[in-house]
């Protein structure tokens, strides 16, 4: 059966289309800027379960993992559409006021105007299109496809936490006596930060050669980057920065597996040039391997054991 | 229970939203030119049912109600986004690729391009939200708000055929065997054509003062447009242009209700000033009635009778 990734691919040399299959769209906008366009479906049952998350919550991830977009091309967002097929007993109630309560409290913080979207009933489910628009200068937009053989590999910051979240709520009910670590891994998973300074910042400073957000999980962004740039890449095992509150919250879960596969962390993987790897250093960021020409191949280094890597992040085919 | 259009009005006057609530959002592009986009949601059981259409028709069906609002604020479509939320079942079959066939065949005739979108898998029921980028030019954009008192009501095209073809669908197992009429209330339904070249056409002779798509319905969307503008509506019934095809297709039915209430033929509604009124008759719309300053009140004239019309046509919820 196609994956997602093969159908998108597939579509995309059917048609010619030009400019689908980054983070975001880039499309001419005027002489100085380039827009962004970036789409995001959340559906229930799949992407989102009603009973393990606040209305609110809901509504702060549905932008945040479309400004996590517009962040990994190094651009700023302006503007969204949010449409919504919504149930007729959800609908009743106060669900849609608390969901909007939720996305006007991020877009507050990115200065994002809402500017249109659609409502339609649906039979049974809630499901969420986030579409958000943004501006990066002309040409200067950070692509999956910009790495050369030899760049660093980094991660904005700890990875993990997000999946471990997701297997806390799917193996207990939860009380309301939780830990400061069970705390920490649920609002990885359910109020995530999309990292737009982080990754305007690493823009900016002209620091990375590719950029790519982290929603599926490390194997799998990184095994797109990869491919949109032609490459391979070696990464260390003992560089993976797994979010330290794993161990505690979850204790014998493999930390590490988390945080190579689990999804929705959105933290930026960014490809960093040698003479800039100091940096990117001292900002803070972690270092966890480099690119390599080995085209298609990710190599995992543990403990002096060279293993391929297959991505298995989240695929929802 | 509130509807959605006052739902949507809560949130624009909650949230100080500047630029939801007409067919498309305008944003300021470059110096010439506006940017328009618009989103779409349909949600099988709910817009449309799967064993009524088939997925090519899905697909140009899709497109056509997006490029049917750019079309409504006389602007030229470009791009578009789809995401589809998909049962795993429909996702194995060739649905998507004959849903992508039609979607495409529609966009290579407005030389409209993909440019992203997301694919999620749903539980049960497909849904799809479409959205589709255009361009006007500078602060040139055909709102619902222009009207003035004594503008003269016009549609450009038949009336009632999309609703009698969901009536069709809806009242007899269909068989190969369909007449001519019958087809043809049929394609109303699940092939609409979006009017983009006649919104255009509208907007470029400076013909309207304000303009709205019939995807709701006449009374509903006439009443939208009033309500935008500020004023009220006279309309008469012997003027209404009912679709022929609906007395042999659905004798017995009554085509003025259909025409009236009906939505989904997506022809423009359009307010002509009266000294160009010749010249929208000489193009061959049909001019229903005039705006009148008895704010937010539709009058329909019928055999000398004036009543006051509820607007009922296609509402979520």
């Amino acid at each position: 059966m196609k994956s997602e990734f093969e159908f998108i691919n597939d579509l995309k040399s059917r048609y010619s289309l030009r400019y689908a299959g980054d983070d975001c769209a880039v499309l001419p906008k005027d002489d100085r800027t380039d827009l962004l366009i970036t789409a995001d479906l959340l559906a229930e049952g799949v992407d989102f379960q009603l009973q393990w998350t606040t209305a609110e919550q809901l509504g702060h991830k549905t932008l945040a993992v479309s400004l996590s977009d517009v962040a990994a091309m190094g651009g700023s967002p302006i503007w969204a559409l949010t449409s919504i097929a919504v149930p007729e007993a959800l609908w009743k109630s106060g669900f849609l006021d608390e969901f909007y309560a939720g996305w006007h409290g991020l877009a507050r913080e990115h200065d994002v105007q809402l500017v249109g979207g659609d409502v339609s009933r649906s039979t049974d489910r809630l499901v969420i299109d986030s579409v958000v628009g943004g501006i990066v200068d002309k040409g200067k937009a950070l692509f999956r496809t910009g790495a050369s053989a030899g760049d660093a590999i980094f991660v904005t910051g700890f990875l993990g936490g997000a999946a471990a979240g997701l297997r806390l709520l799917k193996d207990r009910e939860l009380t309301a006596d939780l830990s400061v670590t069970e705390q920490h891994i649920l609002r990885r998973q359910l109020e995530p930060i999309p990292h737009v300074r982080t990754g305007k910042l690493l823009y900016e400073y002209g620091l990375t050669t590719a950029m790519i957000d982290i929603s599926d999980g490390l194997s799998s962004d990184l095994a797109h980057l990869c491919h949109a740039s032609g490459l391979g890449a070696r990464i260390y095992a003992d560089r993976i920065p797994v979010d330290p509150a794993i161990a505690d919250a979850l204790p014998g879960e493999d930390g590490l597996d988390l945080a190579l596969h689990g999804g929705e962390d959105f933290e930026l993987l960014v490809t960093v040039p040698i003479g800039k790897v100091a940096v990117a250093l001292d900002l803070g960021f972690h270092r966890i391997g480099e690119m390599t020409d080995r085209s298609g191949v990710i190599e995992l280094v543990d403990e002096g054991t060279v293993s391929t890597l297959v991505p298995r992040g989240w695929s929802h085919f």
